[in-house]
């Protein structure tokens, strides 16, 4: 991103009335979300910033008191490995952030309470929504039951989906979230299951293959009914190997950028800088 | 400050690996380092801001403890009403800070210990040696006895000034200052003692009066002698009506934002940003 993407005209970059926003994670050089939501921050002339800061694991406790005592600072992004984590920290939860068991955001009210919520996988499925494949009575197969997984297992059988098929490496992992979706969303048929393209309308890849160069895909994939709709979380600058064969069969995917220019509107939102 | 002066070309204002520096403070919304520092830092072509700080008095322990644990944050400057509070959370004091008992400034060394000093007094003496006005050999009067004075009066004995007369409304005050200011420089006569120009070459304004619309001029000054120089703290786009006064009898005078110049580049130097 170029700076002038991030500048609004006559705004300051910063000057005493600034208000602050985060992103806590460890590490924390490699987000993207500084530049990203700083730019939209700006586009809509709010004189605050969203920033890196680094929180370290041994130091958790100490840094995220300070932080939500820190008066200036409105919010806080949370991501990789702090999801879990900072859920005791907030004094209210709302339903996603609650029924994940994780939150990636959390902001001030009015009368100084911490609320939390979830949106990663709101991006996924607002991704999913502008490729034309709401969920909504369709079959989807998840791969992987870990934090992104759990997220878009919870948006997708929010939205409707009529079966959510969840594959894990760790077996009992895809059973917990699998038990603890049919619980919340009794409308949607969830198991644990292997991965297949059979019988499935979406197919989401949200393990961490095919985040190294190098890697293999996550599963592999046939000639597809072009009908069919191949997501994946990784975030890189094109679509990653799995996506391409996807590509090669006519389907429409949504990546990991996708997902994530889905959850910027959602967080700007949830800190009341959008509508 | 215009958007220009704070920008630096193609730098983004903030990505994921913006070093962080702090301004803390109660309250925090009237500062001017965030936007003058950080021009010069992005000057400079670092990757890092000084922002705006606001922490309360009551939650003053938990919110500077949790600002020292975060990983990217290297240093911290210090405003009212903290400049003396922060001392016990220094792990060392440069001399300068030592001798006047407040810091101004912090910062992480490469081990990890946080390291304070105090420029207020060094900004002051700075410019004052950019007007050609040097204490050393000079006799100097200095009213208020406060934080601002604090610093000065060790600025000046330390620069050599061959003496120093305190005024301060609280007489103990100014004592104790001449006292301790004595204590570290011997070679300095410093005590207590009524607002006058005569017998001083140097007359500077450590008080608030000329803060607030309508403030009285801090001391009457009849006719000076034009080789007369007078300084006051207050910082005000234009000349104060103190040395308002002192210019029309042809005085050289230093106002508050020459003292926040000169205080610039010894912060920058401090944090290691600039040489």
């Amino acid at each position: 991103m170029n700076a002038s993407a991030n500048n609004a005209g006559d705004l300051p970059i910063v000057d005493g009335a600034t208000r602050l926003y985060g992103i806590i994670g460890d590490p924390i050089a490699q987000v993207k979300s500084p530049e990203i939501l700083t730019a939209r921050i700006r586009a809509a002339r709010r004189n605050a910033l969203l920033l890196p800061m680094h929180v370290k694991p041994d130091l958790f406790d100490v840094t995220v008191r300070g932080l939500k005592a820190l008066a200036n600072l409105d919010g806080i992004v949370i991501t990789v490995p702090y999801k879990p984590t900072i859920v005791p920290y907030v004094d209210r939860l709302l339903p996603t952030g609650e029924r994940v068991g994780a939150i990636n955001a959390m902001r001030r009210e009015p009368d100084g309470e911490w609320v939390g919520d979830m949106f990663d996988g709101k991006g996924m499925l607002r991704a999913l929504q502008e490729q034309g494949a709401d969920p909504k009575g369709l079959r989807v197969m998840l791969l992987g039951a870990g934090g992104a997984g759990s997220a878009i297992a919870d948006a997708v059988a929010d939205a409707g989906a009529s079966s959510l098929t969840i594959f894990d490496v760790d077996k009992a992992k895809a059973d917990a979230l699998a038990k603890r979706v049919a619980k919340f969303h009794p409308g949607c048929k969830a198991g644990a299951g292997e991965p297949t393209a059979e019988g499935v309308d979406i197919l989401i890849n949200a393990t961490p293959i095919g985040m190294a160069e190098g890697d293999p895909v996550p599963m592999k994939l046939g000639k597809l009914d072009p009908k069919f709709v191949v997501a994946d979380v990784i975030v890189k600058p094109g679509p990653t190997p799995f996506l391409l064969q996807a590509q090669a069969s006519g389907c429409r995917i949504v990546g990991g950028r996708a997902m994530i220019g889905g959850q910027v509107s959602e967080l700007l939102r949830f800190f009341g800088i959008e509508r």
